[in-house]
């Protein structure tokens, strides 16, 4: 075995993020102001969002949004992330192909979503807002901006929604370490949460609901904004520190990868890792396969519809373009809750519409069979979400065995799966189902949006 | 914020492990025969032990032992492990100390563990072992032993301490996804564990007990060794690597630290940060103090007696010399079940002896706010363990404080505590408690062991 990890400096931490619409010959459509149906201007956004926050939001012209130095100084505790050969994955496929997987796992928190969190909580602290308010789904986007929040003194709340607070009770210890308020959604706490509640009284929460619950929570206290973990463009900006340090570490290790893989849930994870590639193809025309690995319980990409819908369950956000289930969808209650989300984000909608992009649907129980070999090959349990990416490299990997080629293909590990255990004890008593979705369901809930 | 983490590339992985015994005037002195008490000879534990690591084991001249490519080169997965300077916790204390952290906790299992589990399979492995066994208390161990043994296709078992089994079931998962077998010890399948079982069917166990256990069912299975994850002075050589790295990375910072800081259980993770310091005190009489940071619960450095008495609660191990409680001494169930160990290592020992090295007593609830501190400040939340370092280093910190005196500190975090959040959970709603230890109790115990 040669070098396993191409490793970066402090001083290769990207000093400016990689905004791809700038780069996008059909831009992503804009969001829409739900009443009036016109496009949203930046003072829309303000109630909800940071300034700051917003004007990314909505830029469409400069490729390259300087990280300042705050950011960039916290940045350091953990990254840059290892580039990882997977030889021993490599080795237990018995594949021709070349595996690397970029190791967001050693976050503190455990996942890629720090990268977003740190710049959120600045951004807020800068223009001098004093509390905060999100939701998280399996708890990696509420814990990451625990420890944001609590760098930068500023409060949070955290609508965690309640299958995962009660599946990943170890999540919720974790937020409460650093600090953090949370509260299991939907809750008796927001309109939003006791309307669903009144109706519903044992629904068991998603990620569409938890947003209502912090966006209202947030409109509606002094100096307090909202944080989203994924799906908006500013999030995926803030990830794309994945892939540029990718794109340096490739370069290391002396290959280009012919196939990028990341899950997706609402794309920040994907987008992090892929459109600094992606790059490459709009801007030089490099051949490249771009693939995102959704869940089939929650195959928006795969079977839902490009429309206009809303972001969350209450219709408190703008309208916004996306490859949708219906933002009323009920994900079934797979471990992987960070991708039980009804929607892509609008870049990657944009993306998949203009085929840039493919997307490949993954059952639970293939993820958590990839997670095993992945694990007992490379010493590191992965996260439900990141199992659906290792699944997907894995069927590359063994069709490449197949037709003999010697493909390079890269994907992004976002994070580890030790406060996930429950599942993989769940997984090794093969107490775990698959779960379909029938074209019933998937026309029941298209049918409920069709004239949004 | 300047350079926060001083990183090593793999070529910097150390080659050799430092075997300190070499250096010392005073030789820790030797294994005894319990029958015989005469000095054990190295056929004497072949039945038990891979040859290879009963050669180092009782090395006493070669100051270096070469790693094999093989353990190297799986080294590489996750090391050099970072050196860290933790602003964040200096500006917390406002301390002029600098402090410094070994950053173990980025092993794929969470613990410096992994450097001895790997050099153990392999060393078995070599000489055609096919099953090993071993005990684990929080599970730390036990987590890097199933996927070391994983990794050179070796069967395991693995006793675990009743009490942390219950506590930390996720730990058992993950040992069970690398695919071991995992027993609550004590338990019905040895002789030692029935024993005690008949006597108090409550036992909680304790790693004594798990190691007489695991010691019996090696001895009584064909081609299969005992492995053991502290304690011996084989395993303190391979944790060796964690000193040396820092070594160089403190070069790296352009300081050297005045006080070197480990958590002690049987002495691992703190032999491995400090042997390698301490070889500059032993050859050029540097000046630093070194400071083992024991469980006020549990206190055979700080209370103990040094004589010879058994490793294990069955009285299977050879007699040891050893700073301790006595072999029957039971530990409270604090929740760094990876320190509950009634003696100290014959290494560590000697050294504590002739003064080379200081020890301190921790209580838990000093432990989890050190912790909580750390985590708040640094964004990594440490393994209880772990924590004992932390608070002796706050310490510290805080006398530099009192002083005036800009010390340099440098303590080794051993772990992280993500599989450790019940007890966070336990600690934030005021339910966990200090557990004191009477002379009494102490007493009783070393009066049972003092004609050994």
């Amino acid at each position: 075995m040669s070098t396993k990890k191409f490793l970066l400096s402090e001083n290769d931490i990207p000093r400016a993020w990689y905004n791809v619409v700038a780069d996008m010959k059909n831009k992503p459509m804009p969001p829409l102001h739900p009443g009036t149906k016109k496009p949203l201007k930046p003072e829309d956004l303000y109630p909800i969002f940071a300034k700051e926050l917003v004007h990314q939001e909505l830029n469409t012209t400069d490729a390259w949004i300087e990280i300042p130095d705050e950011v960039r100084d916290l940045y350091k505790i953990w990254r840059p992330t290892p580039l990882v050969r997977a030889y021993g994955l490599e080795k237990a496929l018995d594949t021709p192909a070349h595996i690397y997987f970029k190791n967001e796992s050693v976050s503190p928190v455990g996942s890629h979503k720090l990268n977003s969190a740190i710049a959120q909580a600045y951004f807020c602290k800068k223009e001098g807002v004093t509390n905060i308010t999100t939701e998280t789904g399996a708890g990696q986007w509420g814990a990451a901006l625990s420890y944001a929040a609590k760098s930068f003194g500023l409060e949070l709340a955290v609508y965690m929604v309640k299958v995962s607070y009660h599946q990943k009770p170890y999540r919720r210890s974790i937020m409460q370490t650093f600090g953090a308020q949370v509260i299991a959604s939907p809750s008796m706490s927001t309109k939003a949460g006791r309307k669903i509640l009144t109706e519903n009284p044992n629904y068991q929460g998603s990620l569409g609901t938890a947003i209502s619950e912090a966006i209202e929570l947030a409109t509606q206290t002094p100096n307090c904004k909202y944080t989203l973990g994924s799906v908006l463009n500013h999030v995926m900006l803030h990830q794309t520190v994945i892939g540029l340090e990718a794109e340096k570490q490739m370069e290391m290790a002396g290959e280009y990868p012919d196939i990028v893989i990341g899950c997706f849930g609402g794309g920040s994870n994907f987008s992090g890792i892929s459109f600094p590639f992606l790059r490459h193809k709009l801007t030089e025309g490099k051949d490249i396969r771009i693939i995102a690995a959704e869940p089939a319980s929650c195959p928006k990409l795969t079977r839902g519809v490009f429309q206009y819908d809303f972001g969350d369950e209450a219709g408190y956000t703008p309208l916004l373009p996306m490859y949708t289930l219906g933002h009323n969808f009920a994900p079934a209650h797979i471990h992987a809750g960070g991708l039980r989300y009804h929607g892509a984000g609008s870049i990657v909608s944009q993306l998949k519409k203009d085929n840039l992009m493919e997307a490949v649907d993954i059952q639970q129980l293939d993820t958590f069979k990839a997670a095993t070999i992945f694990a007992q090959s490379e010493g590191i349990i992965p996260a439900p979400e990141s199992s659906h990416a290792i699944a997907a490299a894995i069927r590359e990997a063994q069709a490449a065995k197949e037709s003999g080629e010697k493909k390079v293909i890269l994907f992004n590990l976002s994070g580890h799966g030790l406060i996930d255990m429950a599942a993989y004890d769940q997984y090794l008593a093969g107490d775990l189902t698959n779960f379909e979705v029938t074209d019933e369901d998937v026309a029941k809930n298209l049918e409920a949006i069709k004239d949004l």
